[in-house]
């Protein structure tokens, strides 16, 4: 196996694990429900996917569900599945209307009756119930915005307009029990802020929220007012949240394919977010530290890093860090640095990420490619295509963040 | 102890680790020398410490020695030593006779003799006996410069053009033994570059140096031209190297300080050399993967970062380092990030570098001081210093690069 192999089949497998379908499939294993009714509620983009698995793990013990996802995303019928379809990011008539079904569904339960909730990203608009009026959250929105509001600012506020949002849907529930399925698509995993936390008791209280309002001097109608001053809970007992899918898997399921191939895997971060072409150069650094090891290594940072545009080239935050990582690893024998984003997407290109290894600076000086001008012009894409170095999953189905990795192989 | 007292200790135990009285002193732990006679010469900066403590060493063992080091860095005299100042960075007449000092006291030894060459940054200018006229040296260099060659094009042409340089003086040293002992200021210690490697085999050959000459079309003269045509040694049998108080010692003493304080330490690089502020998020992003870990953690990482400067403030990388990483780690348990130069001088201050918290971020909150403005701004000090997070050591009288570390405590 060439290095580059072992790259693409830690790549492979990486992603795999992350598939709503294998982490559905991985938090459902060894569960029980019943003796009651077991419904299901999925909201968010991997909605269709997460309930597909669901129905295939569960199959006959599921007594109904409705997915709440976003248009054109249903694949297919479920069998005991109402599918629907919605706006996203703004939602829409059809997003309420979905929601409303999940609520009807999950109504005059009892404490034998579970509920599973399969939560993916843009669960925040497949998943509402506004309490104010479209135009009022409207208005509201847009005054958060104008005043520089912050994200955490922002849903402190909208959470209380919200039926389900700040663990409401979780009270809508009691007393059955819910078991919670997240797919993570923020660094961190801050369950509260994921979707607005529907089934997640919600960490911001009645005064910060009169707080903020104060602070920025919001136009509040007085049903707004009442609404910002009714508490959200603050802890529920009959909620088992498990985050699955989230790029601490993807880290953790690079770390264990490295393993299989012989490597030593070493965890530094699942929340990198600096600047892509830093992080390639931070990591090569390591690369350079780590020549005389006797073991074959790998280093494995997660997280979304950002592309700093000085230019107007082609490329991603995913093939920036490799090919920065490229003029640090330049000479080094049988070490690579690699990064992908998960959705198979990075940047405006048909390319997952990048690969480089120790022959990459030369490959590319031979074709008169120079990796520091080609860096300031953003312009990544075709200085890798032109070294072999572009890396091609196509869509993937799942986006839980990138993985980058330092391969070290003796 | 406080995470502060802890990062102080460990911050004393490393710069006092890579002093070169204790780098060399280290280094000559339990060597023999003889039978025949045993010189010193010490060349650079911190030749006279060095040279010092060699002396306190080995005593009377020592039969005579010569220190080449800079104006002013001569701090008394050493018995049986020939201290000689010069210029520095720009060598001059008394450099060269310092140098020549030197090769006289090596002259005509037998293979029963013995050479301790101490070797430290600035050598290049301090230990020189240039084989043509000062004028042409100048010229050439400035030759150099105009096209655009780079250090290591440089160094191959200059090489040459000395009868100490590129292994030379080790030659001229023969049939004695030499042991070498390098202070290294250059990252991944390339001990042909330390100082043009006077006593290390030369990596360059003579067709490197006619292929610059003919890529530059440099104005030769006929003796330079025969002179770049003269092979430097290509393997030097007599020499025994060993590098001290490098950057990679620094982090080792750091890792052991670590260790003793009851922190699990972990090197991730001696070779860091990525933008200030970027390293400081990148390390904040392992502090915050990290904060579930049951055992104390520290994580380190040595090398050079650069400031990009987009503001006109006061501050050093290091301070920058510090300072993102606060934004990183605020509201974290426990957790700290600190980054101090070893020279005791970050950017120019009168700090060494700086140390944040999880308070910190709030600290700078409540005094109105915003981090990414602040970076922005490369105004660093000030901020460190409202929050208490500047580190103040003074000068060292050592120069091996930086460190900055991660300390997680449980």
């Amino acid at each position: 196996m060439t290095l580059r192999q072992d790259a693409d089949r830690i790549i492979k497998d990486s992603i795999q694990s992350v598939l709503p379908d294998a982490a559905v499939a991985r938090a459902l294993k060894g569960k029980n429900f019943g003796p009651g009714r077991l419904l299901v509620v999925a909201a968010g983009k991997a909605a269709w996917q997460m309930a597909k698995a669901a129905s295939e793990v569960l199959g006959d013990a599921i007594d109904a569900g409705v997915v709440c996802t976003k248009y054109q995303h249903v694949k297919g019928e479920i069998s005991r599945f109402c599918c629907m379809e919605g706006g996203h990011p703004v939602p829409d008539a059809n997003s309420y209307k979905a929601t409303q079904a999940a609520l009807d569904l999950t109504r005059d339960l009892t404490d034998q009756d579970w509920v599973i909730f399969l939560l993916s990203g843009g669960g925040s608009a497949l998943f509402e119930k506004p309490l104010v009026s479209e135009k009022e959250m409207a208005e509201l929105t847009e005054e958060l915005l104008a005043c520089g509001a912050d994200i955490i600012e922002m849903n402190t506020i909208r959470k209380r307009l919200s039926a389900v949002k700040g663990g409401r849907f979780a009270e809508h529930c009691q007393p059955a029990r819910i078991y919670s399925i997240v797919l993570s698509d923020i660094l961190g995993d801050p369950l509260d802020m994921i979707a607005s936390g529907p089934a997640y008791p919600d960490s911001s209280s009645c005064q910060d929220a009169m707080r903020i309002a104060d602070k920025y001097q919001l136009h509040l109608t007085k049903a707004c007012r009442q609404l910002l001053a009714r508490e959200t809970p603050k802890s529920l007992t009959n909620v088992e949240t498990v985050i699955t899918g989230s790029v601490r898997e993807l880290c953790r399921a690079a770390s264990d394919s490295c393993r299989e191939l012989g490597y030593r895997p070493v965890i530094l971060t699942d929340q990198l977010c600096c600047q892509a072409r830093e992080a390639g150069s931070f990591l090569s650094s390591i690369a350079r530290t780590y020549q005389t090891t006797e073991e074959s290594l790998a280093f494995i940072a997660g997280g979304e890093t950002v592309v700093r545009l000085t230019g107007s080239g082609k490329g991603g935050r995913n093939q920036e860090i490799a090919l920065a990582a490229a003029a640090g690893i330049a000479g080094l024998k049988d070490t690579a640095v690699f990064s992908i984003g998960s959705d198979g997407t990075d940047g405006p290109t048909d390319a997952a990420g990048g690969y480089c290894d120790g022959n990459s600076k030369n490959d590319l000086a031979d074709r008169g490619i120079d990796i520091y001008e080609t860096l300031e012009d953003n312009n990544a894409y075709p200085a890798l295509k032109a070294c072999g170095g572009l890396i091609i999953t196509g869509p993937t189905g799942t986006n839980v963040n990138d993985v980058a990795l330092v391969l070290i192989r003796r």
